[in-house]
């Protein structure tokens, strides 16, 4: 999956993936209504609304992209409603030829990551069939647990040719309060980017291994020293746009190859046009305004990967 | 709510919780057959089988327990019809008077966790109307993200009344990789656990925290420990049963007040069926097995705790 991925962001140019991340605050007032008109003001109403929000913004921006990352988070605060939007959602950009990362965190022991893996990546048996739960491409997932928590997501991934990112440093303020511990000299998220390597040697495609990492844009010396620390393995960076990251200081997120990080930008897309900047395209043309900040992202990305040749 | 958990222990002289982790292989044939002739051999029919069981193993076990722990990856595992059945199981243990702690091991940056921590503690507000998603009572956090990405889980728990379990020390063979190692001379669990004691140093009942803690069974000398480094925080109690804990082991997990610790089984209470111990019952009569397998629980923890007096 990885060698999609790589062969996605060659062809747009973009080395970006788009955070369908929404929250109702984020949809406009005449998608909520018409949702609301049809389902009532209730989970189901408000679920409608935000699957209508994203169809218009991945129609909108879908040719620009090679993924979307949806945050699990954001409909399962709506219960099952919510999750049967996360559902649709993966399923509608898969037919628009999107790679889906499932932002979804997760990490248990053996048999339970074993389960998550099977529910987002892989294909449970009933019988003499196989089916699948949400069928996402890419999970991340949280290393807290030690190496029976996540090598069962491996294994579903060589089995099914799925990839991860796993939480190295995240891109929250207080991610150093215990990432940045020094072990033995070294800080904890360099002893997960080890594992990182190491859990990903066997899964290549393309030079690269389908097990990366999540490192916050927010902290760029740190993802500077994690690129080398990893160096086949994607970086997936959140923290560009509203967190605060900008294209220059993401560029030794990258490698020589122009390759090996792929930056996310959540709010800062999908809910464009509140912002100044879009506010010309007017909440009625909102999906016009995501698709401007999706070129603005790339040319700022691929003008700073450009400069620093 | 940690109170009306304390008020359960007391008053069923149990301080265990059941872990509803059904997994398809445990299900009796003739649930399976059921579920699977009305709904068909897929995810509904899978969902069903399991929905039938729980029934079952709660309607068994209730009179003697104060909580239940689905654990949502099991569930999750079937798509959104399983996570339907994570819905009612947790509605229908409501009915029936147990508290339910989400085994979610959720976690993410600021404005995501509290989405999560909407969807399973709290309520989405729609219009002028709030709504529930999935409504337990209890969920389990994983802390590699630090203080912002618990601290919106706490802040739910002091407005719903509802609490936590954070994961300090898990139970399987790998936790040591990361949580042990030391940093300044203590253990990163120890570090976790200094702030789950912070977290939960407003929000108290009864003298115990509604920020608990979970510490495996499986490493009882730092249960030990881990008990006086959190004196009025609740220890969740993976490990037991299956995974090789016994009740003598965790003594010292427990205050001299009796209280302050309650063990989970899992597989070990819910396919108690399939062990030769409880193999008189039959497959026919798995809920009995269950309930005798209970018992068991309840006489070995509280066999130990009145040994140790």
């Amino acid at each position: 999956m990885i060698g999609r991925l790589i062969d996605g962001i060659k062809k747009t140019g973009a080395p970006i993936v788009v955070g369908l991340d929404p929250k109702l605050e984020y949809v406009p007032k005449h998608i909520q209504k018409a949702a609301f008109d049809e389902f009532g003001e209730n989970l189901t109403g408000a679920a409608q609304a935000i699957w209508e929000y994203n169809k218009k913004i991945v129609d909108a921006t879908y040719d620009l992209i090679p993924a979307v990352k949806p945050q699990i988070a954001m409909y399962e605060t709506l219960g099952i409603e919510g999750l049967k939007v996360f559902q649709k959602t993966v399923e509608y950009c898969h037919e628009k030829g999107l790679i889906v990362i499932g932002d979804i965190k997760r990490g248990d022991i053996g048999s339970t990551s074993e389960a998550y893996a099977i529910g987002h990546l892989g294909k449970v048996k009933i019988g003499n069939q196989t089916f699948s739960g949400f069928d996402e491409d890419f999970v991340t997932v949280n290393p807290y647990l030690g190496s029976d928590g996540v090598k069962p997501f491996v294994k579903i991934c060589q089995e099914e040719n799925k990839g991860l990112f796993i939480l190295v440093k995240t891109s929250n303020p207080s991610s150093g309060e215990f990432q940045d511990r020094l072990i033995d000299g070294k800080a904890l998220y360099e002893l997960v980017a080890e594992k990182v390597v190491e859990w990903g040697s066997e899964l290549m495609e393309q030079g690269y291994s389908e097990i990366g990492a999540v490192v916050g844009a927010t902290y760029p010396e740190i993802g500077r020293a994690l690129r080398k620390a990893m160096p086949k393995s994607f970086i997936l960076v959140p923290g560009y746009g509203a967190q605060g990251g900008k294209g220059a200081d993401l560029v030794d997120y990258f490698n020589e190859d122009g390759l090996g990080a792929i930056v996310n930008s959540s709010r800062g897309i999908i809910a464009a046009y509140k912002q100044d900047k879009y506010a010309q395209f007017g909440e009625e043309h909102f999906e016009e305004a995501s698709r401007q900040a999706v070129q603005d992202m790339i040319a700022d990305i691929s003008g700073a990967l450009e400069n620093a040749k």
